[in-house]
C-alpha cells in the first residue's frame, strides 16, 4: 500500500474543527444545571442532534434519510454500488450525566471524514455511507444498541412494548413521541448484499492507550453483555418497632447480593468478567421503613460468551441462596443479552496496514464496552478504531475526556481507511 | 379508685364507629393507585385530615385552633384551668405507602374520647385538650415529630430551611405552601404551667401484645433515634470499559456499609439496638454506569441513650474504614437526634390502676418507635397506651392492621384515664 492513499484522503480536519463539533452536540443537554451531558435515546434532543448531522451531510451534497428506528444515514453513491458499501458512524445519545465524547466522537469523525472525502473530489467506486445511530446507550430502556440492532434485523418487535423506561414509557411510545414510525421497524434492516465494511471510531473508555502512550487502538473483539433485574422481595416494616431478628429486609439482602456479584467477578475463574449493579430502586424508600422491595439492575460483561452467560446464571443462583437465608426471595427478569462480537480479521488487517502506512503506532485490543459495530457486524465486516481516553479512562461520567489532537489522529486513520476501501486504486498507487 | 370512674366515662365508642373514622382518613391518599396510604406531613391531604378532625371537634362544642406548626388543638375548658390541662392525641400524617392506623388510631381515639366525655355531660375541673399533631413521621424531612417538637419548644428555627424533602422543598416552604406561617413557629410552644398530663394512644407497631394475647400495653420508655446520611463518594465510570480492579464503586462500598450496620446491631453488645438503612439514592443510577455517589439514610434506635449515640458513632467509624479500603470516601450529615424518653412513673401508675379498675390485662413495655409524646413529655407528664398490632406487628406498611375490637378497648381505657384526671372526684367515688 502506498503512502499516496493517505495523501489522496486530503485530510483536512483539525483539533479546532473537532472541538467545535463536540461543543455543539454537548450543548444539547436535558439537564443543563447538572454535571456532564444528558441526552437520552429517543428524546427530542437526540433528534435535534441527528438533524444537525443531517443538515451538515446535506450541505456536503449527500443524500440523507432517517429510517424507522431513527438512524440517520447519509449516502455518497459510488460508481460501482454492486461492490457493497463502506460505512462509518456512531451514536448521538448519552447516558444520564454522561460525557461529551462517547458516541459523539465517532459521529464527528464521520462528519469530518465525509467532508475530507467530498473535498478531495475523486470518484468513489463503492458507495460510502455515514451513519448516526439512535438509542445506542442501554441506560434508558436497559437494552443497548437499539438503532443498530434494528439495521441488523435483531430488534424483536416485542421489545417495542416490553422495554420500559424509569417513567413507564415503552420504547415504542418513546419512538412515536419523537415522530418515528416504529410499527415499520423491520423495514430498517440492512441488506447484507448492499454492504461490504463498516468502521466505527470511538473513544476507548478505558486507560490502556493513554497508559501505553499509544494514539490508536484497533479492536479485535467487543465484549458481550447480559443484563437483568433482580427483584428482592422482603417485608416493609417500621424501623423502630421491628427487632433485628424479626426483619425481612430487602436492602440488606440486596447489599449481600451486590457484594457477592463483586466477589464473583473478582475470583480466579473470572479474569476479565465485569459485573456491575449501577442502579437500585428501593420501595418504599423511607428512612423509617425497612425496605420491602429492592430492584437491582445488573450488567454482566465478558469477551467470552460462555463465561458471560455462566457468570450471570451463577450470580442468580447465589442471589437465590442469599435471599432464602435472609427470609426474603428474588424474582429475575432478563432485560437484554448480546453476545461478544469477534470482528473479522480482514478489517482489522486493513486498519493495521493503514495505520502503519500513516506511521501511527497502534495496539490491537478488546473493547469492554458495547458498540453499534457489534450489531452491524452481523450484516457486514465490522471494524473499530479507538482513540485514547484521559482521566484514567473514565467514561459515562462528566469527567470523560479525550484530547482533540488524539481525536484528529483517529479521524485521519478513519478517513484513510475508508478512502482506501472506496476509491479505486490508480496504477501509480500500486508501487 | 372506684369502678364508678369507668361508669362515669359513659364509654360509647364501638368498633363500627372506629372503623368508620379510620376508613374516612384512609381515603385521603396521595397515591390512590398504590398499596397502603400515603399522606405525608405538610401536604394538602394532611391539612384536609386536620380539617375533618377540627370540624368534628367544633360539632362537639369544643374551641379549636391551629397553631403555627400546623397542630390542631381542640379545648374543653375546665372549671379550674389553673390545675393544668389533661390532653390526648396523635398524628394524621403517614409514611409513603404506609398503613391505616399509625397515628390515626390515636386521633380517632381522641375524637371518640371527646365525644364520650361531652356526652357524659359532667363538669371537668381540668381543661381537656384533644390534639392532632402535624408532621410526626420523619419520612419526608428526616426529622420526626415536627409538630410536637414545636409545642415542646424543641424545633430549631434553622430546621425550617435546613430540612429538605426528596423534591428539594424545605420544611419552611412546605409549611407555607399549605397556608401555615412558620416564621412564627416559636409561638407554638406550650407553657408547662398550663399543662399536667398528656396520654397518647397508639398501635404497638410490634408483635409483643398480639403474641402474649394482651389487649393493652402501657409504655415506660420510648426509644430515641439518631438519623443521619452517609454520602459515599466513588467514581462514576463505564461498566464495560472499567476493569474490576480500577473501580471506585460507591454502591459496592455502600453495600458493605449496610451489612456492617446490620452486623453491628446484631452483635452481643447491642441487644435491643436497631439500625436500618431504608433509603438509598444512587447517582447517576444507570445500568451502564458504575455508581459515582450513594447516599444512605441511616436510622439508629435504642432505649439506651448512650448506646444509641455510641452505635451511631461506631457505624460512622466503620463506614469510614470500609470506604477507605475501597478507594472511596464518605461524608456524614446529621439529620435528627432524639433522646429516649422515660415516661413519668406517676402517669404509668395511673394507667395501670385504670386498666386494673376496668379489669383489663396489660403489659408495661418499651416503645421501639418514636412518638409525639416523646416531645410533649418535655412540657408535661407523658403517658402512652398501646393497642395490639396484627400481621406480626408490621407497620409503616400496607399490611399494618389492628382489630377494631382491640382499638375500642384501648379507647375505653383512654377515656377512663382522662376522665379520672379531669373530672373532680365526688365524695362517693372515694371508697
Amino acid at each position: 500500500m502506498s503512502s499516496l492513499i493517505a495523501d489522496r484522503a486530503r485530510r483536512t480536519t483539525t483539533p479546532q474543527r473537532l472541538a467545535g463539533w463536540v461543543d455543539r452536540f454537548a450543548a444539547l443537554d436535558e439537564r443543563p444545571g447538572e454535571p456532564g451531558v444528558t441526552r437520552r435515546g429517543y428524546t427530542r434532543l437526540e433528534r435535534e442532534a441527528h438533524r444537525i448531522f443531517a443538515d451538515e451531510m446535506v450541505a456536503l451534497g449527500l443524500a440523507v434519510r432517517v429510517d424507522e428506528a431513527g438512524n440517520t444515514i447519509a449516502e455518497l453513491r459510488g460508481s460501482r454500488p454492486e461492490l457493497g458499501a463502506v460505512g462509518t458512524g456512531s451514536h448521538l445519545d448519552s447516558v444520564p450525566n454522561g460525557g461529551r465524547f462517547d458516541g459523539v466522537a465517532g459521529v464527528v469523525a464521520a462528519l469530518e471524514a465525509a467532508r475530507s472525502i467530498v473535498e478531495a473530489g475523486g470518484t468513489n467506486e463503492r458507495t460510502l455511507r455515514f451513519v448516526a445511530f439512535a438509542g445506542e446507550e442501554g441506560a434508558r430502556f436497559g437494552q443497548a444498541c437499539t438503532g443498530s440492532r434494528a439495521v441488523a434485523g435483531l430488534l424483536e418487535t416485542g421489545a417495542l412494548s416490553a422495554l420500559v423506561d424509569a417513567d413507564g414509557i415503552t420504547l415504542g411510545e418513546a419512538m412515536t413521541a419523537v415522530g418515528l414510525a416504529p410499527e415499520g421497524i423491520h423495514q430498517a434492516g440492512w441488506d447484507a448484499a448492499d454492504w461490504d465494511t463498516f468502521i466505527e471510531l470511538h473513544i476507548e473508555q478505558g486507560s490502556v492507550l493513554a497508559e501505553a502512550g499509544m494514539p490508536i487502538g484497533i479492536v479485535d473483539v467487543i465484549s458481550g453483555s447480559t443484563r437483568f433485574t433482580i427483584d428482592v422481595v422482603g417485608r416493609a416494616s417500621h424501623t423502630g418497632g421491628t427487632p433485628m431478628r424479626l426483619r425481612a429486609d430487602a436492602l440488606t439482602t440486596a447489599s449481600a447480593i451486590i457484594l457477592a456479584a463483586e466477589e464473583l467477578a473478582n475470583d480466579a475463574r473470572h479474569h476479565g468478567t465485569r459485573i456491575t449493579v449501577g442502579r437500585i430502586d428501593v420501595a418504599p424508600g423511607s428512612i423509617t421503613t425497612i425496605a420491602g422491595r429492592c430492584t437491582l439492575h445488573v450488567d454482566v460483561r465478558d469477551t467470552d460468551s460462555t463465561r458471560q452467560r455462566e457468570s450471570a446464571a451463577e450470580l442468580v443462583e447465589l442471589a437465590r441462596h442469599i435471599a432464602a437465608s435472609r427470609g426474603t426471595s428474588i424474582e429475575v427478569t432478563l432485560l437484554a443479552d448480546a453476545s461478544p462480537a469477534i470482528l473479522p480479521v480482514s478489517t482489522r488487517n486493513h486498519l493495521v496496514a493503514t495505520a502503519a502506512d500513516l506511521g501511527l503506532p497502534y495496539r490491537v485490543m478488546p473493547s469492554g464496552a458495547s458498540h453499534d459495530t457489534q450489531m452491524v457486524n452481523h450484516v457486514c465486516k465490522g471494524g473499530m478504531i479507538f482513540v485514547p481516553s484521559l482521566n484514567g479512562g473514565v467514561s459515562h461520567s462528566p469527567d470523560e475526556d479525550t484530547a482533540f489532537d488524539d481525536l484528529a489522529i483517529g479521524v485521519d486513520l478513519l478517513t484513510a481507511a475508508l478512502t482506501a476501501l472506496a476509491v479505486p486504486k490508480r496504477p501509480e498507487d500500486i508501487a
